[in-house]
């Protein structure tokens, strides 16, 4: 056990309630002080991360090692007290699970062969797909085995819309062709997000079978969507996969992430069935209050620009998130995942902040 | 005269009601067909732009060249029955008056010499600037006298947040750079933003004492701003300006389009003094009019790649915008500006549509 571990535990365990903290704001319960945890806390800011990702060749290859993958996890763990693990994974093992060639490029993002109309049809086996993600319900059993009783473990995937983006697209840059797509072939795409549904609903519940708390569901490509495509490939995909998942008996509280939807996050938390609402760095808290469900547990939502920076903008910065939320059930992260040129001391400072206030 | 232009006249007097249709909906009627106009109508997807674009080595040249840019400014105004005409010119010909070098990259868009903290004291002189800008003045002049009556002339300028984003940045990419400053020496920042609201608005009256009947403020960079950052950045160097820019004696309605704010829109439109919004393609219409204040006019919001795609998808689309305003003072427009690889027979079908309904 690490030094710092004892003092840890013991800043984690520190209110004396019975449940995870991050359990208990996600069932609507206001605590003194947000849990925290970090998009992408197990990254590339972390040198030990760097270390442990030398070890394997493709990123992909990383994320199907149970043995690395959880050991990315453990890593921040080490170093802060947060309150949630969240399984090392990616949201393109759907794709590649399901026959999709994806391979990483450095700096420049995932690269998959772009789908022509049939394929849709042609690949599509959620069955074969979860056998083949065996190695990553092994990570999360490893994971919860080594876990704290307090620290959550979030298990994860991209929403039906975001994984047919990067199908559809075959790279990041490209987002137009995605939404040409839903434009130009509708019925195509919808066979599309319903395997993504399928898939995504059976790879989330072997997660918790696996020993997941709760799910995120990442929405990366919410941004720019007119209302009625956002209707059309967000919402009612993400309803489709709240219903299945509920149908396949997972009862775990679910958190939706639809980053860039801007006023249109209030439509998603309504009508999706989301237990709880990421929310990123753009959303003003005074407005998420009014305009979400009352009593939906909200998670958020940091400028990560500030953990590059540190020092009082930090700290400031990190006093106004907590203020904006404060007497809601409130779960503090950063409003977009934690980039490499973070300082890992920054990180430090701004858990004590949310923890201790000081 | 174009053989079109009889009928194109027709079509836009058709109500017989007294003053320019897009000015009577700024100032909050409600007309039974809303007028229409198209964000860089002037633009890349017409083909007697580009030849004419290619009589000016440089784009600055091009937007600096009176009878060049009037000339760029009327060839939509040819084609279609369109209910404004816009200034043909570019937001950063004031930094670029200000003293900034300025360059446009083939397919990478602006670039400008970073700027150091104490430039930003040095360089400002918005009396030179505005002398320097004269030949933008001129174009106006020379469009308001080829102008049809029932066709209103829109003046425009960056926002000061955006102006100085591509100042703080030097090119489009790396907007963190422009955010990270705001954090670091927000205090330079400010001095930077006092200069553009003072530059932009003796620019803007200068368009208005030419012939501009009406303004449109582009805030191209309101996306992923955290709300401190909106409100320091963005909503008071607006207010300011706008305080300014009446203080001028310059009581033209004013259009803000703030891209990408999500639900911030709402604090804009309440704060800043602006007296019509732009929507761009990812706000939902009917929340718009329950969040913004009452009677305000309307303008948006139709995505921008249906006028690639033209068809049903775009008929369908154009309906669901109107549909979605209707009852509302509504001036119909893209929420984004047109593409290069828009087809002007799109085009061409969009207007008759919004103006026929057929």
């Amino acid at each position: 056990m690490n030094p710092n571990q004892k003092e840890i535990e013991e800043k984690r365990g520190g209110s004396g309630k019975v449940g995870k903290p991050l359990l208990r704001v996600l069932q609507g319960e206001v605590l003194e002080r947000p849990p925290i945890w970090i998009m992408r806390q197990a990254g590339r800011y972390l040198p030990e991360y760097r270390q442990l990702r030398a070890r394997s060749k493709s990123f992909l290859d990383f994320c199907y090692a149970p043995a690395l993958a959880a050991e990315a996890v453990f890593q921040p763990l080490r170093r802060f007290p947060l309150d949630a693990a969240i399984l090392f994974s990616d949201i393109l093992v759907v794709p590649d699970a399901l026959g999709r060639s994806v391979s990483f490029v450095e700096g420049e993002g995932p690269r998959l062969d772009p789908l022509i109309a049939e394929d849709v049809w042609r690949f599509g086996e959620p069955e074969k797909a979860i056998q083949r993600l065996a190695p990553v319900y092994e990570t999360v059993e490893r994971i919860k085995a080594g876990l704290d009783d307090d620290i959550a473990l979030i298990g994860f995937a991209g929403a039906p819309w975001t994984v047919a983006t990067y199908m559809l697209q075959g790279e990041g840059g490209e987002k137009d062709r995605a939404r040409k797509a839903v434009y130009q072939r509708p019925a195509d795409v919808d066979a599309l997000l319903d395997l993504l549904v399928e898939t995504t609903a059976r790879h989330l519940a072997a997660q918790v079978e696996a020993g997941a708390d709760c799910l995120q569901i990442f929405e990366s490509w919410a941004e720019g969507m007119p209302p009625p495509l956002f209707e059309r490939a967000i919402v009612r995909p993400t309803q489709k996969l709240m219903a299945r998942l509920r149908g396949l008996g997972v009862s775990v509280p679910v958190i939706g992430f639809p980053r860039g939807a801007g006023a249109q996050i209030a439509a998603y938390a309504r009508a999706t069935g989301v237990d709880a609402i990421g929310l990123d760095t753009s959303v003003d808290p005074a407005w998420a209050r009014e305009a979400l469900p009352s009593g939906m547990a909200l998670q958020g939502n940091l400028d990560p620009l500030l953990l590059t920076l540190g020092g009082d903008a930090l700290s400031h910065g990190a006093d106004q998130v907590l203020a904006g939320f404060r007497g809601a059930p409130h779960i503090f992260n950063l409003g977009h995942g934690i980039t490499p040129d973070a300082d890992p001391a920054h990180v430090a400072a701004l858990v004590t902040r949310v923890k201790d206030g000081v």
